[in-house]
Formats: C-alpha cells, sequence, structure tokens
C-alpha cells in the first residue's frame, strides 16, 4: 500500500510510458474445496494491480503448508486454482516459494504494468463523481458463516463464485479514460476504503445506503445473529470517528464496515461516463454493479449517508 | 525456478531490448539478531535476480508472525534490516504483506531488469571454461551449530557477515559480458547447483576440492561432531547417483553438499576472461573468491573430484 495515498498496490515508472503496478497477498483457507481456495486467493491478489488500472503480466506462487498434513495432490489442486485465474487474465506464474509451515498459507506476488495516463489512485475523485460498487458485499459474513457451519448451501456457492471473480473490468475502464479514482474493496471495508479515497483527494462521500447490494438477503440474518468476523468489527469502531451513519441500522452499518476477501471495485465516475461504464461493466459478468454514492465537498465527517 | 535450465528466477520478456527477472524467497529466523535477519533474508532474496545478470529495481516484504509473541520493535529491525540491504543496491520497497503466522516469517519478492544480451543462466557454460565461487562455503553447518549453541563468537560473527554481503557482483559482470553461466550456492549446495548447470549447458565438471574456500577451519570440525543440517544430508545422498567423490574425504563431501543461505555466485568463466573477473571481484568485498574446478565434456559421472 502506497502510504501517502493509500493506494492498493506499489507503483515504479518502468520508462516514458510506462510503469510496474505490484502486489503481495497470501492467507490461509477461506474455503474447504482446494481448488476454490487457489482460485480466490489469486483473484484477490490480481485485484490490486487491476483497481490501479494495470494489467498483471507475471505471479509468483508463495506457499506454506505444515509437513505430512497436506498431501500432494491437494496442492496440487490449490496451485490449479491459482494458475487457472491468472491464465484467464493472460499472466504468467514465473515462479514461486515454498516453506514447511505449521498452517496452510498460499497467495502470489503480482507484477502488472500499466500505461502511465492510465494509472488509477486514490488521489484523483472530485465532487460529483459517482461511486459505482461492482460486488455486493458480505464476503467477510458469509465466509464466517462458513467457518461456523450456519450458511446455506446456496450462500456458500454465490459466495466462493462471488470471491473466483476477477476485477480485471478496471484495466477496460482505466484504458478508455472512464474513471477518475478507484480501489478495490478489501480488508478495510467499503466505509474505510472509501474513507481512504476521500482522505487522498480531500473530499468527502454520501452513501446511498439503500443502494448497496448484499450477496443475499441471508446476509442481514447472519449478521442478526452475530455471525461478524473480528476485522469487520474493527472497521465499524475505526469508522465511528469519521463517519456519520447516524441515519442507518447497526445491521446496515456493519454491512458497509464488512472486511472483504477478493471484493469489488469501488470506482469514482464522472456522470458523462456513467452510461459507458456500465456498459463495459455488463460485458464483465457483474450483475451486481450499482451507483452506491457521490463524492462531496470535503465536511466535518469523510462520510454520511442519506437519510 | 526455471523447470527446463534449472534457472534461479523467473524471466519475463518486457519489450525488444529487456527482460524482468523474478524471484520470492522467504524463511524463519536462523539467527537470534532481528537486524542481521531481515538482512541475510533480503541478501539471500536479491541474489537469484543478481546470479541471471540482473539489476533489482523493486522489492516486496512478506511477513508472518505470531500475535502477541514478536515486538513491533523487533519486526522494525527485521525490516530495517531487509530496507539497508535493498536500498545498498539501489532497490526500492514499494509494498508487502504481513499475516499473523504461528511461526515467524520473513522475505522479499524481488523484481530485477535486464538486457537481453547479459542474461546469464546456467545452459551457457562451455567446455574449458573456470568455475569461479565468490564465497566460502558452510553456512548450514555454521547456522545448525549456532542453532545448537556450538559455534564460536568468531565463527557465528563471520557466518553473518557472509550471508549478509549482496551478490550484486554478478550484475556488474554480465554486464562486461565476463561470465558465461552462473547460479548462486543456496539449498542444494554447491554439489545440487553445479549438476543443474552441467545438466542444462549438456557438460560434466571437475572440481578440485582442495580450492574449495570454507568459511574457517572450525567447520570441518563441526562436520567431524555430525552438526550437519538435514539439507545437507539430502543433498549428499541426491549426490550420489551423478558424481564421483571417492577421492575425498567425506567431511570434504559434506562441505560440497552443504546446503548454503544467502551462498556466493558461481561463475562459469572463459579463460581468458579470468584476469578482469578477478579484478572485478575485488572491488566487491569478495576476498575468499577461488577458481575451484573447471567445465569438462559430458562424462558418465556429471561431476568428478581432482585425486
Amino acid at each position: 500500500m502506497n502510504s501517502s495515498t493509500f493506494d492498493d498496490a506499489g507503483v515504479y515508472r518502468l520508462d516514458s510510458h510506462r510503469a510496474l503496478v505490484q502486489t503481495v497477498d497470501f492467507f490461509t483457507p477461506i474455503v474447504d474445496d482446494p481448488f476454490a481456495y487457489g482460485q480466490i486467493a489469486a483473484a484477490n491478489a490480481l485485484s490490486d494491480v487491476f483497481a490501479m488500472g494495470g494489467r498483471p503480466i507475471t505471479a509468483l506462487n508463495l506457499m506454506g503448508f505444515p509437513q505430512n498434513l497436506v498431501s500432494p495432490k491437494t496442492i496440487a489442486r490449490i496451485l490449479r486454482g491459482g494458475l487457472e485465474k491468472t491464465a484467464e487474465v493472460g499472466c504468467a506464474i514465473i515462479g514461486g516459494h515454498s516453506i514447511r509451515n505449521p498452517e496452510p498459507i498460499y497467495g502470489l506476488a503480482v507484477t502488472g504494468v500499466v500505461d502511465l495516463p492510465n494509472i488509477l489512485t486514490n488521489a484523483n475523485a472530485r465532487v460529483g463523481d459517482l461511486l459505482v460498487l461492482t460486488k455486493p458485499l458480505g464476503t467477510g459474513i458469509a465466509t464466517t458463516a462458513i467457518k461456523r457451519g450456519v450458511a446455506s448451501r446456496l450462500l456458500e456457492k454465490k459466495v466462493i463464485a462471488l470471491m473466483s471473480e476477477t476485477n480485471s473490468v478496471g484495466a477496460a475502464l482505466a484504458e478508455k479514460n472512464l474513471v477518475r479514482a478507484a480501489t478495490d474493496i478489501t480488508g478495510f471495508g467499503l466505509l474505510g476504503h472509501l474513507s481512504n479515497i476521500c482522505r487522498a483527494s480531500k473530499v468527502s462521500a454520501e452513501i446511498f445506503p439503500e443502494r448497496v447490494p448484499a450477496i443475499g438477503d441471508e446476509i442481514f440474518d447472519l449478521i442478526d445473529a452475530e455471525c461478524i468476523p473480528g476485522g469487520t468489527r474493527d472497521n465499524l469502531k475505526a469508522a465511528a470517528r469519521t463517519t456519520d451513519l447516524k441515519s442507518i441500522s447497526p445491521i446496515q452499518r456493519t454491512l458497509l464496515a464488512d472486511a472483504q476477501t477478493s471484493g469489488g471495485l469501488l470506482l469514482c465516475v464522472p456522470e458523462r461516463s456513467l452510461k459507458r461504464v456500465f456498459a463495459i461493466l455488463r460485458k464483465y459478468r457483474t450483475p451486481c454493479a450499482a451507483v452506491i454514492g457521490q463524492i462531496t465537498r470535503r465536511k466535518a465527517k469523510l462520510l454520511c449517508t442519506t437519510k
């Protein structure tokens, strides 16, 4: 993360017209199926490059497994999941490193290339830009419910499919200069990542809470039943200082703060580009993409919600 | 590692004249001092890029620490060690990722750039090339002795200094076209990595055992006292099939097989370039650099030793 603008990946100028965009992410299994775990870890790691408007070109596998406890077949399935996702977006896995580790870990270091004028940072949002979210929220709630054995089979299927989708649309939108600023929604939740855009761009934002899509209504029932990951609770606490969310229910607030894994992109789109942006989003399997707010002048609070 | 030529890092052609050289390496602490651990992890990760003739440009930190067991001050010292080593060779750390992990792990994903004609692979060694080793052997033996509390303070100091040295001379030599093939000596030991060069280049090699430098005479005493890491024993077993080492003692054989961390470069140098190579090596703090063998025609055994 760039420390001054809270951007998603590191940027290194390569020559007069291009930059490298680099990121690394790895984590312990969040689903039981090893192939899906590999796909999700790869989609998640690739996402930071897409959120900066870049195209991933290479990746290195990072692995840790307890000796003799994970079968070679399982490891091969994890790697196949990662390989399939990187291949899908034209990214070559050219190496990697594995160690013995008490807990299984898998992830990737990803390198992308971006033309300098196309770089999407957090720092360029303008007053009036519409906020477009490309995936529904709730992966933190849903994966916690799966771990606790309280998620429906349908929700499990939906959230795995959702987390396995890459955010490659980010590069397509950046190359057409349709987006002013962008980030992907991950550990800090919608509230945290939108706050980073506001800080870096010196603006505030208004969220339209009824327009924010959830993975399914089951998510609200799970929040009501206190199926909430620690990261999401931390995000809620952090948001209390900088947001005015009094007009919405604690359940809605929790959804907005939910820590995501392989979440969607949050795009700042000038109103005149909105139609073209949605035309491209439709091509990229983002049926839940929605306008969920708007950038405003800098106010006392970074974020507020419409009544 | 490139699977066909056993090379040290992945190579991705960037444009008509340049390629990216990428590698990732991380491990659990091998010395007690956190700053030294960070330096060694960085020198070790950077080494694969230098062994290919590249210049590291960017790196990403990879970290895992047990919650509440490693102080923020200790973590900061590890990172400072890594930062100092990467800065020393002009490489920028532009991001990273950390997780909670039962065991501490630290390392880096490193990206370098190399002009296409300068790429050093394992596959280009020629009959008659002299084998130059830039660091003495024995880091596996020495770090095992440190862990067991049987290393002298002097040996500990020497091996930490040695493992903290970068192999940046590799890039300098490649840019002057003085070296035909190169690798860095790491987990597979001198025998394993030299065997990889022989396989990739379709040649054999003769080792001059009395010319191979050890970190100190204490290394031989430690081998005699069975202070031998598991990786080194595995390397000895693997070497039995493809080498003829009958002329040397089991202690010397163990040194040649010792698994190194942040070991030196093994260079294949045409005889006419030897003087210029040593002139450059002298500038790069490699006082133990030595000619330790020669490339020969392909024989029944990949490696043999002089009587």
